[in-house]
């Protein structure tokens, strides 16, 4: 395949609605100002968007984004810009009919994936054009992404699945039994998810830049708001962490779970000696106490600082690398991000996998965007997989909402179920103008 | 730290030369058309080169590049770009003096590792980067890469290495002992490779779009070159595969063995059953059988086609994946690559990971400058770590040399050792612009 030609290029023939244009804007966010989203690998983030949209020739607009933290926005725009010569141009039926075979073409694109493999910024880009023909579907069937998937049939769900490098762990078949047995009682699952909403927990008080007194004030609003679960970030300092860890502790009270998360600043025996330093204050998970890569280092750690919960999840790039945290027995907690793999098909698959090993998925969010697209795939899980919210929490940051045309909605520490069309990754169109970098208003003016 | 100020930038002082300009270049070669390098993964590559040339105020040089297969070098080309802010005023005598923290400043970068993190188009460029840095310091020295770093002390060896994640399998003092076992003979071992050369295999008969008669003539020639190992790519259909082997083995006679390539595109079980199927051809190793993540699938796969030797590398992402794919014992040989990882530093602690596993360090070479880059790091390995040339192949493809200042040469199948002072990086500014995309003359008037 030569650089001019590109075997998915569909041509013009009436009657067929065909993909016209992919266009992507770099969106940020002057997050650093305010030390919003400060922790131990990332002290002064700016949060930001390679926002996609893509549109088709009778006018559907698919929304899509890759999250990142400032600085390199503008390479993750260019990584999904060069997609546009394999997407415009094919059949947004067909796209929709076969969303495996549309996201394998792209992720399996012989030139492209010599940039990852399937990890980084190409990866990162072929999922964001992927999630957007989903925000398509979910609009054309007239229902949130969550309910899109969960209609689907135990075989449909299968087939959404590139089972290429997963079937040491998980065959076709156990991922149809797996779903076969969660047929019972989906209905009355749609039901509660819609009458009380999917079960979340909180980052919002503990960054990391944040003093003490601003640190006891949210954690006690936290309480108030009725979270069960709240999380600390730790990893710049022993002392540090006790000391916040002890304020956290004391605003809270003794009913409500901490969670830590070092942001992968130890390597593997700094990691055990620290977290031993943290477990008399019962932590409830530790999260990426290393590299993420690191499948043999997480179950070193977790082999050494049980009965403590090892979750991490939203660095980890391919269900291949989910796939042997599981087969190591590494985590106890599946962190699935919405943005970081190669699209909606990716993390179904990880999701099935993480129930054939009986691992709760607690997906990550915060950031730009990631609780508006991350809800749809927790409450997937909730419904037509895991069946249950035991041990499922979805992170919930109070950061940037405003920006999108559906935001997430939170009650008594609890995610309402969205009912609008698509998969929540809409931004409202000033917001995009006004943060665009570097041209946009709070840039040039600031 | 905010899109518009960046720590590492320095400011201009008299007397201090600090590096001035970062230019990168997206340099493509129309491979397809021949089908060079063509494989099971890759059908039609256009070998390409994000190509980068540092200068600083006093004029002083250095190049690197990151290799491609053709879509996506301009993604590469800006993610190098990427690292402009964190370079430009840099003083490339601190640059120089301490490589292992002017890398970290570029691969710890709190906003650009999201990229990664350590991993794909972003952890590539600032490979790039620091080559660059090498570059200079070896024009500097007035020495080839090879010899100023066999030429270090142990000392300043472990000083290069970012030992973060690596410790629970190799600590600095391991690493030491390992470098002061190979001090007594360095002396010989220089003596020897100036005069023999570094043992080299040829991939150049085994590309996968060549017809028989293509095959035969070039197993023939390879023979006749003094080459003991060929390579051929396997993986598309196990008929196939048989018969190439068998018009391989005719060729070449029993006295020269025969490695075989698959590229990943099998998962773990169908590797297992197809390498079966070629175990009676006995082939010297199989390479990627499987996806470069899959720690634990190559581990099985190694345990299941034993004695077949298991070798991967050239798309493993950083030393961590390295040190676990040593760890798992699931390789028999290690591939490393000049571009896939984040540059000197990186490929230094892995080829220490191997010393103290005792598994041979290949090297992946062929497609753009591959191999004018690693040999410099072969010829490291033999005369300062390893010691020895037992099991040590280094890859050759006699593609595209033609366009580098300081060509490699190869006699009697090995590598002559390079005299010239640098990394072997630079191309001929000719070929760069005459291959330039897309307005270069090969694609204005292809």
């Amino acid at each position: 395949m030569s650089q001019t030609t590109v075997a998915t290029a569909g041509v013009a023939s009436p009657g067929v609605d065909r993909i016209a244009r992919l266009e992507v804007h770099d969106v940020r966010f002057r997050t650093s100002l305010e030390r919003d989203g400060s922790d131990a690998m990332n002290p002064f983030p700016d949060y930001s968007a390679a926002y996609l949209i893509l549109t088709t020739d009778a006018g559907e607009t698919g929304y899509a984004m890759v999250f990142t933290v400032g600085r390199g926005n503008d390479v993750q725009a260019a990584a999904i810009k060069a997609f546009e010569p394999l997407v415009v141009g094919v059949s947004i039926e067909e796209a929709v009919a076969d969303t495996r075979a549309f996201a394998r073409r792209l992720i399996g694109d012989s030139q492209l994936r010599w940039l990852g493999p399937e990890k980084g910024a190409i990866h990162m880009a072929a999922g964001a054009v992927v999630n957007a023909v989903w925000d398509i579907a979910a609009r054309r069937a007239g229902k949130p992404l969550w309910r899109l998937l969960a209609d689907l049939s135990p075989e449909q769900i299968v087939a959404l699945v590139d089972f290429r490098y997963l079937r040491d762990a998980l065959t076709e078949e156990e991922a149809l039994a797996i779903l076969r047995a969660a047929e019972p009682g989906k209905p009355e699952r749609v039901a509660m998810l819609l009458e009380r909403g999917q079960p979340a927990y909180t980052t919002t008080p503990g960054w990391l830049g944040y003093d003490d007194a601003k640190l006891a004030r949210l954690c006690a609003e936290a309480v108030d708001d009725g979270f069960e679960l709240i999380k600390l970030k730790v990893g710049a300092d022993p002392a540090e962490d006790v000391r916040r860890f002890g304020v956290a502790r004391a605003a809270v009270g003794p009913g409500t779970a901490i969670a830590i998360d070092a942001n992968q600043v130890w390597g593997v025996p700094e990691a055990i000696a620290w977290i031993t330093e943290l477990a008399p204050f019962d932590p409830y998970w530790i999260e990426e106490p290393t590299m993420p890569d690191e499948i043999l280092g997480h179950a070193a750690i977790r082999a050494a600082v049980a009965p403590i919960r090892v979750a991490t999840g939203e660095h980890v790039a391919n269900p291949i690398m989910f796939k042997q945290l599981l087969q190591a027995a590494a985590v106890d907690v599946l962190q699935i991000d919405a943005c970081r793999v190669g699209g909606v098909n990716e993390n179904v698959a990880t999701i099935l996998l993480a129930a054939k090993f009986g691992v709760p998925v607690c997906p990550h969010a915060g950031g730009v965007g990631l609780c508006e697209l991350v809800q749809h795939l927790a409450m997937f899980d909730f419904v037509a997989v895991s069946g249950d919210w035991d041990g499922r929490y979805l992170e919930y940051v109070d950061h940037l909402h405003e920006h999108f045309a559906t935001p997430v909605v939170i009650e008594s520490g609890r995610y309402r179920a969205p009912l609008a069309p698509g998969s929540g990754a809409e931004m409202i169109t000033e917001s995009v103008r006004a943060h665009t970098y570097p041209t946009g208003s709070v840039w040039r003016d600031g």
